[in-house]
């Protein structure tokens, strides 16, 4: 399987009208570890906005004139007062529910912005038979609505991390001054799939990120990666988690080492691979990087994504890539019960969409300085399984949804009863300033929801990957 | 480079005569992850034994009757009191320095035995133009003779791990009670030699494993899995290293936890990735897996390999798979300084390779539970890089060699004073029975260098790989 995801293909968008979407040049073969080269899209400063676009335009510029004036940047060094130019940012995995959002808030925040993206979470869904609860536009029509509606643009280059010639001509082409690396397979239970997506999985993660690392290295050593981890990394120790280091006290000795990590799924080990190798590099070779673990992200819309339907996000509510709270909304939108893995005690870190854009800006605003490996537990809040079922049915009731809930056999290895307590302290003091979950943006959320509720495909809602099944054949997760 | 390296072939050795090695056929392709069917060598019953292999078979014989009584084992399952098969004991990377070395120590003591090896260590030499100190015959020629000094038959599966369907090929038709794996890229100089050997070392490493895992879960799911870890995975904390986990009372509460892991090459961050990649499937799927943490090996003789000079096993000296204290040996005997890195104060785990196979055989002997991960620190000794340079100038003067030490820049990054403390309790616990580095062990690994210092190539003795100049494009390391 991996050669086909590997497949990467020169593109060349040389039409700015969305009316000739066949200026596009096809594929015309699918090669393992073939060359990619940049696509660039700067074609629309002539586009005539219509009323809708000029409306859209200004809430844009609204957004950007309300900059927070604490430390977070405006994608300019000012700090000599003196015109500079912007920060550039790659985002990897820029086409992705999280990297989207987060490419359009740093490109509204006037960073430069390039997304390297393969599109292989659009091929997931095509393979597994899955669909975002939200129609999503082609990375190429998204990239152009921005354009035209705020005349900023957005580098594209289509292509894998893991080739790393590829990886090497976007570095070099694009100079890029921070990586945002949200470029890896996400979904514990696709991970948990069957062997193949095991491997695909850690060989796509840990390589794809040892690629990224060496082309810090040798393009661009002052770039400073900004790595998306996860809170899954740490397990649920029956001790209070961390941000990172953990200061040991043993046999009358102390030293700060690396949080033990006790992560549970090969998607989540890929990602204590990845948090062991950057520390690595930042030791070694002076890398500078901060790891995101971040906790369950909900919510859909931003300031930018709402500004225009081609602009949505996606919206995953399946049983391998739907996260608890949007899963649940969607749920209780389409009658279906909500779906509490075994006692529904299981705890963790959650935070809003908003606030995963917010913490990338702050991350790259504040860098690391050189050598460092800066750890931060990137969630708002916490809640247990259980909390948010019954939050969801209040919220249903109030829309007149009667909610039901059933307990499912967890399909997970993981304790459902169990102590958590996460620091997450490190954010916030950079500036972070949370949208918590309250009853009102639950009520939107599951209004949400209800307005697509007719795309709703219900065979998907249940879990289908099982920790302890999983076998050496290829499969079929849905048919 | 990594697809040449996945290169296997079907062999078939038909022919139990040493005189007729072309019977062998030849591999008539070099395909990627090619499929490799079984290797089986049964041909030497009626050989007859010259006057040199029957004095050799005694030695083998009285060797299998000092058996210690403790609770090292037989190779068969006698707690019954009635006649068993044997264990079955699959051997991953049968044919390197401790691989060779354990498969004997295990067919002599009745263990039945499969090498699995895809011989890419031979393939090392040959790309960086290396060689043992020691001559060491082919694989095909070391189970021969073995058979015909001993009459034990070892199987031999010619393939890559990497290749599942290799893999499944060896394990559905040998059926092990155990898997000893030592089939990784085994030095951190390899692994930062340039950006392809450090991807192949971890996608080599961590994705054979993987395979090993399904293989155990999908054929054998009582099989327990014997990994070779390193004493490197901990690197060197400021506190004592545990076996494995360490308990941390924090903030008023207590856990016992995996033991902070702060490797420092790709390689070393490769066994990191493994053991937790095989404690979660300990956790998920039941899998017993003993994770030995091993120190710097030193020596070259077994009682086994000792037996003949076609079982002679290998000797490394070179900068990228020399070890410390056989390297100094050999500069010791060709009149090259000592060259230690740094400030010489690096201290580690050391043990003698005869201590390796005695451990090797005490976890098969004393397998994890189901479901249990277990931790042994697979080492006698501690000593600096000084301390052994003072060792190996003192026995030099009762050889009367002058043994000249120089510092060299540390190509690694690493601490060169530092505290150092590990713990080591569990396999002498179970039955170990150290070989300590006396005088007379160190005049005997110092002569037996001097007798083969006509093939050392001093070119290859001071360390050619940098961990700060690593780069990206592919590099040959001597010409």
């Amino acid at each position: 399987m991996a050669h086909l995801l590997y497949a990467s293909c020169p593109l060349n968008i040389s039409s700015c009208s969305k009316n000739s979407p066949n200026s596009l040049k096809k594929c015309s073969s699918l090669l393992p570890m073939s060359l990619t080269v940049q696509t660039s899209v700067k074609p629309f400063k002539s586009l005539p906005l219509n009323r809708k676009n000029a409306h859209k335009l200004l809430s844009v510029r609204a957004t950007t004139l309300q900059q927070p004036t604490t430390k977070t940047g405006s994608g300019s060094d000012q700090t000599s007062g003196q015109e500079s130019r912007p920060t550039r940012v790659m985002v990897i995995g820029g086409d992705g529910y999280c990297g989207w959002a987060t490419s359009l808030h740093l490109s509204n925040k006037n960073y430069e912005v390039a997304i390297v993206d393969n599109l292989v979470r659009r091929h997931f869904d095509h393979q597994l038979g899955l669909d975002s609860l939200t129609p999503i536009s082609s990375i190429h029509d998204r990239i152009r609505r921005w354009r035209s509606l705020t005349e900023k643009d957005i580098s594209l280059y289509i292509g894998d991390v893991c080739d790393f010639e590829f990886l090497s001509e976007a570095f070099t082409s694009f100079k890029p001054d921070a990586v945002v690396h949200f470029g890896e397979q996400r979904s514990a239970p696709y991970s948990m799939i069957d062997r193949s997506r095991a491997i695909y999985t850690q060989q796509n993660n840990v390589l794809g990120t040892l690629n990224v690392l060496f082309a810090i290295k040798e393009y661009s050593e002052d770039c400073h990666l900004v790595k998306l981890g996860t809170m899954g990394e740490y397990g649920t120790p029956n001790i209070d988690i961390e941000e990172g280091y953990i200061t040991i006290t043993h046999n009358g000795r102390t030293d700060t080492l690396p949080y033990p990590k006790q992560a549970s799924s090969f998607y989540h080990l890929s990602k204590v691979h990845d948090s062991n190798n950057i520390a690595f590099t930042c030791k070694a070779w002076g890398i500078r990087a901060t790891d995101l673990n971040q906790g369950v992200v909900y919510g859909v819309r931003t300031d930018e994504t709402e500004m225009h339907e081609e602009l949505y996000n996606r919206f995953d509510y399946d049983g391998v890539f739907g996260t608890a709270l949007n899963r649940f909304c969607v749920q209780a939108a389409v009658g279906h019960p909500l779906t509490v893995y075994g006692k529904g005690g299981q705890t963790r870190g959650y935070l809003d969409i908003r606030d995963t854009v917010q913490c990338v800006e702050l991350a790259i605003a504040n860098p690391a300085k050189r050598g460092e490996f800066r750890v931060f537990n990137q969630f708002t809040e916490q809640f247990s399984v259980n909390q948010l079922a019954s939050l969801v049915t209040k919220a249903g009731e109030k829309l007149g949804i009667d909610v039901q809930t059933i307990s499912v056999p967890n399909p997970r290895v993981e304790a459902d009863e169990h102590y958590y307590n996460a620091k997450h302290t490190k954010l916030i003091e950079l500036g972070l300033e949370p949208h918590l979950l309250s009853d009102s943006l639950l009520d939107s959320l599951l209004n949400f929801a209800v307005q697509f509720k007719d795309r709703v495909d219900t065979k998907q809602i249940m879990p289908s990957v099982s920790w302890r099944k999983i076998g050496v054949k290829p499969k079929t997760v849905s048919a």
